[in-house]
């Protein structure tokens, strides 16, 4: 059994989709939520293969997420929005909600286990939405801490050299197959989360169990009673 | 008033004096506690110095503290101990001691402002002694996030930044005048906590008030008053 549970956070702690649904939807009623909240995040994997591939050197998600939206932008009718409006509309990311598991899931754990973010968000972004939504970390962990995005092995990897313990001591807790393939690649554990709302209701996820993975849960709560907490 | 308090932690937050002599005492007590203590601190700014003087390159606190570690015990009759025995008695550092206002002042400070240490300890041995002496971080920032070593100012300006606001938007607390005499230089706020028995009540601390802080405060409760918290 690990020590130390590292957790990815968007979609996995917190409901990107919903939480930028919500607040595009109140601020701009004449804009397809639903729609934006997705091009926003097509854009996120792109803006860090940028990074990954060393086309720009190390940048925030904070920088990234406003870059992207401002290419989005005249895709939606919203190219007129000022620099004060782009920038609050940026710090979305700051306040996405948690899943309603997340604050009772974590706290369960964080009794048995040293329970860190582990997320490409930087540590502002982590911090905030940590404080906002009362996620309990015990510390936050992010790319910016080892300048490198997941799923580089250095993330992964660093997560453990902080705790200066083998890999196998953290495991990774994500709902996403691909992040948890790569921490497997690098020696930790596995623990897959259910989200088949994380893109919303209009696209149901696909979350049959993958055997590779150690732990399969359909929330956090789930996890924490499946590992005795 | 800032919106980020950023914390100095040995000597600010926990008692190392305390806390080492109670542990060398139980283990060695054949062992002068007090001036162990004293030999093993006393190594800390010339390790770190050889860091910031570029003479060796990034070394965290846990190994610095090793390496004094191995210095003193032949001095203490103690070059005896294995390998195991040095890495246990080195994580002291991991287990010290919340001076006894600390838990209370930082809740109340928590529910006004983000609270961060910010502490040339390592990210693990930080959150390894925030989880054991209950220390509410909302975030666990470190010499080791900015590779620098407070006094550097990479670390004063690396906590203003990861929060993206202008450096007068954090506070520095400390019970240390040169460690908030280069954050002052930095532009940020400065509030100095007493703490005249850091160096054990043999070795009672001069706490005159310095003018040039904002503020000055018994310790963090005293502090919590202070800011309406």
């Amino acid at each position: 059994m690990p020590s130390i549970l590292v957790f990815d956070i968007f979609g996995t702690v917190v409901d990107w989709h919903g939480s930028i649904v919500r607040e595009v939807a109140a601020l701009y009623p004449q804009v397809d939520a639903d729609a934006f909240a997705l091009a926003w995040r097509a854009g996120y994997q792109p803006a860090m293969q940028r990074v990954r591939g060393g086309e720009t050197g190390w940048t925030r998600l904070d920088e990234l997420h406003r870059g992207i939206l401002d290419e989005i932008l005249p895709r939606f009718g919203l190219q007129h929005l000022d620099d004060a409006e782009r920038a609050h509309l940026n710090r979305v990311w700051h306040r996405l909600a948690p899943w309603p598991d997340s604050v009772a899931g974590l706290t369960r754990l964080k009794q048995r286990f040293t329970i860190c973010s582990l997320s490409n968000g930087n540590i502002g972004l982590l911090t905030n939405m940590a404080k906002r939504g009362g996620l309990p970390w015990d510390c936050v962990l992010s790319a910016e801490v080892f300048r490198a995005y997941k799923p580089d092995p250095r993330v992964y990897l660093g997560a453990a050299a902080v705790f200066d313990v083998p890999p196998a001591e953290v495991m990774l807790v994500a709902a996403h197959h691909d992040d948890l393939a790569a921490a497997r690649a690098c020696g930790l554990g596995t623990a897959y989360i259910e989200r088949p709302l994380e893109f919303g209701a209009g696209h149901v996820k696909d979350v049959s169990p993958v055997p590779a993975n150690q732990w399969h849960a359909r929330d956090l709560v789930h996890l924490a009673e499946q590992l005795g907490c």
